[in-house]
C-alpha cells in the first residue's frame, strides 16, 4: 500500500493527464492480479486458451497468478462426453491439468468461465458446481469484481444468478439451444442480446463473449478497461500478431447464425 | 480400401465436378487422420490450441486422432523456463498433458510444432528432441506428409533441415533473434520471408505460420487445401466465430514489427 500511495504521489494529476491513465488503472498496474480459469470435460479449449494466452503475455508487464479450477484437480479433457444430443466421445480431445477444486481455490480477483458442447453435460447431470463456485465468490472477488465467460460459459453465469436482470450474450451457432438451457437454477430475467461481440454488464463486474474466438476480443477490451490502453497492451496484441476486433457491436456470426 | 473403391466409384466424375473436390480430397475425407502435437516447458498456448480447437471442431466431420508428444510424458506447462535474456518464471502458466514421448509417438500423418519461448531454451539446451523427432518422421508422414508450425515453431522446423532450400516464415515480434537462432544444426539456407500470413512450401509438406494467432488461419488453408473448400470447413469456422484471413501474403505486423 505504501508503494502505491508513493507511486500516487509521485505520479499526481500531471502523470494522470499525460497517460490518459485512471488512477483507478494505475492502482491495478501495481496489484497481483489472482485468476482463476474453470475448466470441465468437453470445455472449448480456445475459449481458454485464447484469453489465457492473451494474459500470459501481459503477465510480463502486470504481475498475475493462475489457478485452473475444476470438480476434482488433476487432467480434464476437452474431448466431448456423451449427452443427449449424440455421443461425440470420438471428437478429439488433450487434458488440462486442474490445480484446484471449487473447495480449495485461492482468493480470486478474476474468474473465467470458458464454454463447450461439456456445458449441456454438466446441466443435464444436474451438476451445478461452476454455478455454486460463481454465485459464492462474485461478491468476494476484488479487482473490479470480474467474472468473465467465452461462448457457452455465459449458461453458468446465466444459471449463478449473476446476470439476472442484466444484458448478456454467448455463442451464436447453437443460440437457441444454449439460451433455453440458461434460463435454468437461479437465472432470472437474463436479457440475452443475440448480436454483440461481447457484453459488459452488472455495473461492470460482468463480461459475456460470444463463440469461442470472441473471447480474445473480449479479453483485449478488459485488459484496456483495466490497464488503459497502454504500450503494454498494444504490445501484447502485435505480440500474438492477432488484430482485435474492438467494436462490441461487430457480429458478423449473428447474421450467419441467424440468431 | 475397398471403402474408398466403393465411394470413388459411386460418386465418380460428375461428383467430383458438382463439388469441386478433387479424388485427393475424397481420399482425405474417408481417412483418420493421425495427428501428433508436439509440446516443451514454454511453449505458446494459443499457438497449440488455436489450430487444435479448429482441428477438434472438424474432428466431428473427418476422422482423426490426436497425440501430444513431448519428451515426457505427464504435465508440461507454457509458463517460460528461465534463459539467457533473463528469468520470466514468474509469468502465469498452467499444464497440458503429454500422452507419448518422441519414441513411442504412433504412426502420425500430421506433425503440429507451437513456438514460444521455450523454443529458445531448448536451444540454449542443446536439446534437439523436436528436430530429431521431425527429422525421422518427415517421410513417415503419410497424409499429404504435412509437418505444420505456429509462430517460432518454425526455428525446430529449420533446425531439422526439412526447411533447407525452402521459403518459410516465423513470429514477426522477435524475427531476427528467431531467425538468427534457426540458423543452427541441421539447417542449411532457408529462406525467411519476413511478410507472410504463412507459407505453405516444399511440396506442400511443410507449412509455417507467422506469429500465434496466425496459426488459426494457416489450419483454415491447411483444411481447405486436404479436404476442399467444403460446408463442414466453412461451418467450423462459424462455429467458433473467427473471421479468418484467407490471403497467405496478408501481414500487418511484419509493418508493425519493422521486419
Amino acid at each position: 500500500l505504501l508503494n502505491l500511495i508513493l507511486t500516487l504521489s509521485v505520479l499526481g494529476n500531471h502523470a494522470l493527464a499525460q497517460t490518459n491513465l485512471t488512477y483507478q488503472q494505475i492502482i491495478n498496474a501495481q496489484r497481483t492480479l489472482s485468476i482463476g480459469a474453470v475448466i470441465f470435460p468437453g470445455f472449448q479449449p480456445l475459449d481458454l486458451y485464447g484469453p489465457l494466452s492473451v494474459l500470459h503475455g501481459i503477465s510480463s508487464t502486470y504481475q498475475m497468478t493462475l489457478s485452473i479450477i475444476s470438480t476434482r484437480t488433476g487432467p480434464v479433457s476437452f474431448g466431448v462426453p456423451p449427452f443427449s444430443r449424440g455421443d461425440f466421445s470420438f471428437m478429439i480431445g488433450a487434458e488440462t491439468v486442474a490445480t484446484h477444486t471449487f473447495e480449495t481455490a485461492p482468493a480470486l480477483d478474476m474468474i473465467l468461465v470458458p464454454g463447450g458442447w461439456g456445458s449441456a453435460v454438466l446441466i443435464e447431470q444436474n451438476n451445478t458446481g461452476i454455478e455454486d463456485f460463481v454465485a459464492r465468490r462474485f461478491n468476494m472477488t476484488d479487482y473490479g469484481n470480474v467474472v468473465l465467460s467465452v461462448c457457452t460459459g455465459a449458461v453458468h453465469l446465466a444459471r449463478s444468478g449473476i446476470l439476472n436482470g442484466q444484458p448478456a450474450t454467448t455463442n451464436k451457432a447453437q443460440w437457441r439451444y444454449f439460451t433455453q438451457l440458461a434460463a435454468s437454477y437461479r437465472a432470472e430475467n437474463v436479457e440475452w442480446l443475440p448480436s454483440a461481440r461481447w457484453v459488459n454488464s452488472n455495473e461492470g463486474k460482468v463480461w459475456t463473449s460470444s463463440g469461442v474466438a470472441a473471447g480474445i476480443d473480449m479479453i483485449h477490451a478488459w485488459l484496456k478497461h483495466a490497464y488503459g490502453d497502454t504500450k503494454a497492451v498494444r504490445n501484447v496484441m502485435n505480440g500474438i500478431e492477432y488484430a482485435p476486433h474492438t467494436d462490441s457491436h461487430w457480429d458478423p456470426f449473428s447474421v450467419v447464425h441467424d440468431v
